[in-house]
């Protein structure tokens, strides 16, 4: 029995020719898995609840991609929904902000150490951007340094595709290896008394490779060089924000940053980014004209104030441990089993899983084929994430499919 | 009597004393009412229905802002609020796009005659900074004409607030005066053979002065350039789209646009952004990345679908011109009687009020801080917004408000 006739997908290749006739590539982004991801994965979801998620043609995955991230608790978490709903009955978008705008800034404030000042906005991009932007007025000067290789964004000035990119737009970024103390001082000494800010993700979190997560002195290194300078120490907060602790993705280092920039998690899906600083950068936090059509839309703030009080009831960061920590064991005892080699990198509740001897992701594909057709929703090249309501028994049915996946894996030729 | 006696705002500007501390200057972006507002606007909007707001204390306005746009039908409009709903509890935020994405690509395929696809995204700035990074990879050429004090956006490419913006981020922008087409062509020299695209909003909506629709001389000169050069006519609907016109803001001169970007009110206050071009860009619009955490959010492209609808259904741009000669005829009227002269500039459903010899808005001020004090929510400096929930009975309301304001204004010293 080949194991892929356990699905039909007649609704979303349908669906998929319809698109391909009205939008460029047939999907834009990272959600255009015709192109990037293994034959087999549908292209649309038509219902989420929980964990799970329903293609067209109605098969059901356990999802471990929480939609790249936004989704923290749970899709469609009751309470979140509640808030967002009470807020959206009394106003969302409108003439001007609502009250919960400066409820959730309080929050953010009394969260976060580095924290003294909050700024919204819709994507994460939006928040890398004026992260950038603001270190650059507070300073007056032009130099960024960026982690080779890190995702900040679509926008021009950070893009991981050329198309419609000027070097213009580049100008200024220096570049430096992640978790590289050397390469760091060496951006850092080409910028010269130009730099205006060192940008640093939560962790290395790059498509495709074994994540790292930052070491002790590399933290205290870039924290000792924006001291020094007095560039900002942007900390970007998009993927990993609120998974990994809720003090900041780098204050079990002892590092706080100037800038943080923050998207996905915060609403449980709902759409909102923040930027948050401390006093030493709010002049230039001024000076930004920041602003958007949808900036002061209410709903999701309200949906990010009870996100955030119910990640801090839940000791979210440690429930998430416990739960990566499990899947990780289990995939590892699995995969011996099976005799492979497997590499779970980063933070257990982001999980990165690559195979060994597998340069061309064949492996990776093959495995998160077999997975899906088992009725769960992996990624082969990028880190995937938990959510609050991956508990036990999530995990535990998880690895009851993988153990049948890894066996199969094994038998093929 | 003091007009201003009938409204308290304790709660208002204890709310405002909060937001200082915590928000930079604080509150960000157009909706700063107390840096560039007269006195006594609310900052905060805790309640909106129909074509009311209702401040923090209980105050309530017609409001004529309209979210600055957003609003197109009413706020909380029935039909729009349920198919959100609906779509809502099926999915939302997920791991992939809805099928509901497609539906509503094909739909603004159907209804706009130049476009051939769409992109979603989330912000005006996105669709803007998409149509000429798309422009760019297309063409592979540089130089985008932008109109002089034209706003596109809040990016550093477009932001009309130099903090933090770098001569690079706008090194191949050329500037024309909208509606000169001499100048028009001096910027296209300059831009020899590295033009990439012409930027034209639907029409000129600059604040602070009086505004302009485009002469048919002037588009079709616009149309001219980029058939001759193969660069974009990119047509910035972010702001007046689907008030105007349901065939597009230039439908009625005959010119197509190439790329055209949109916002605000599609998705009748739900955050949603798109971008339409024909296939003769479709080559760049594959090429440029695009998504953010939010792009595939389902709720909102549900409730453009909706909006689309009811604002076929409804012929909303006839009924929108006929609610705005109405008030425009109003205000005339009013106006000559009291002994003001009244510039009353664009089209009648985005009412732009300027008062003759008032270079400081000093009599403007007055004027919208009387009707604030009626209940009556104008602007002093920006363009104001009808929608469909603004009918006969509702400008008759705003005429009885702003006759008695006219009156008082003519009494004052």
């Amino acid at each position: 029995m080949s194991i892929s006739s356990r699905r039909t997908n007649d609704n979303d290749q349908a669906l998929v020719a319809r698109a391909k006739a009205v939008i460029p590539n047939g999907m834009y982004g990272h959600m255009s898995v015709q192109s990037r991801m293994p034959a087999g994965y549908p292209q649309f979801i038509e219902r989420a609840d929980g964990v799970h998620l329903w293609d067209t043609d109605g098969n059901r995955y356990i999802d471990l991609m929480c939609a790249f991230g936004p989704m923290l608790l749970s899709y469609g978490h009751p309470s979140v929904e509640v808030a967002a709903e009470n807020q959206r009955k009394q106003r969302n978008t409108a003439t001007a902000p609502a009250p919960v705008l400066v409820d959730l800034a309080e929050a953010y404030v009394n969260q976060f150490e580095h924290a003294q000042w909050c700024v919204f906005a819709k994507n994460g991009t939006d928040a890398t951007t004026l992260s950038v932007t603001m270190a650059r007025a507070t300073t007056n000067k032009r130099k960024i340094l960026v982690a080779k290789g890190a995702y900040h964004g679509a926008a021009p000035w950070c893009t991981p595709a050329p198309g419609g990119v000027l070097p213009e737009d580049r100008a200024h970024l220096l570049h430096y290896e992640f978790n590289n103390i050397a390469s760091l001082n060496a951006a850092a000494a080409e910028a010269g008394d130009d730099l205006a800010g060192v940008v640093a993700s939560a962790f290395l979190h790059d498509a495709f490779r074994d994540q790292e997560e930052p070491t002790l002195a590399f933290a205290q290194a870039t924290r000792a060089l924006c001291d020094s300078t007095g560039a900002a120490l942007i900390l970007d907060e998009v993927r990993a924000g609120l998974r990994l602790s809720l003090a900041g993705s780098w204050a079990h280092l002892g590092v706080e940053p100037d800038i943080s920039a923050w998207s996905k998690a915060i609403a449980n899906g709902h759409p909102l980014a923040a930027v948050m600083g401390n006093n030493g950068f709010r002049k230039g936090a001024e000076q930004v004209y920041s602003t958007g059509s949808f900036w002061f839309e209410a709903a999701p703030m309200a949906a990010a104030l009870e996100t955030l009080r119910v990640a801090n009831a839940e000791d979210l960061p440690a429930k998430l441990k416990a739960s990566g920590e499990a899947l990780r064991a289990g995939w590892q005892r699995q995969s011996q089993a099976a005799g492979f080699g497997l590499r779970q990198t980063g933070p257990g509740c982001m999980p990165m899983v690559l195979f060994d001897n597998d340069p061309k992701l064949e492996t990776g594909f093959r495995f998160t084929q077999l997975a899906l057709d088992e009725g769960l929703y992996l990624h082969p090249w990028h880190n995937m994430f938990l959510s609050l309501a991956h508990d036990e028994g999530v995990i535990e049915e998880v690895l009851e499919i993988t153990e049948r996946v890894f066996e199969r894996l094994a038998d093929e030729p």
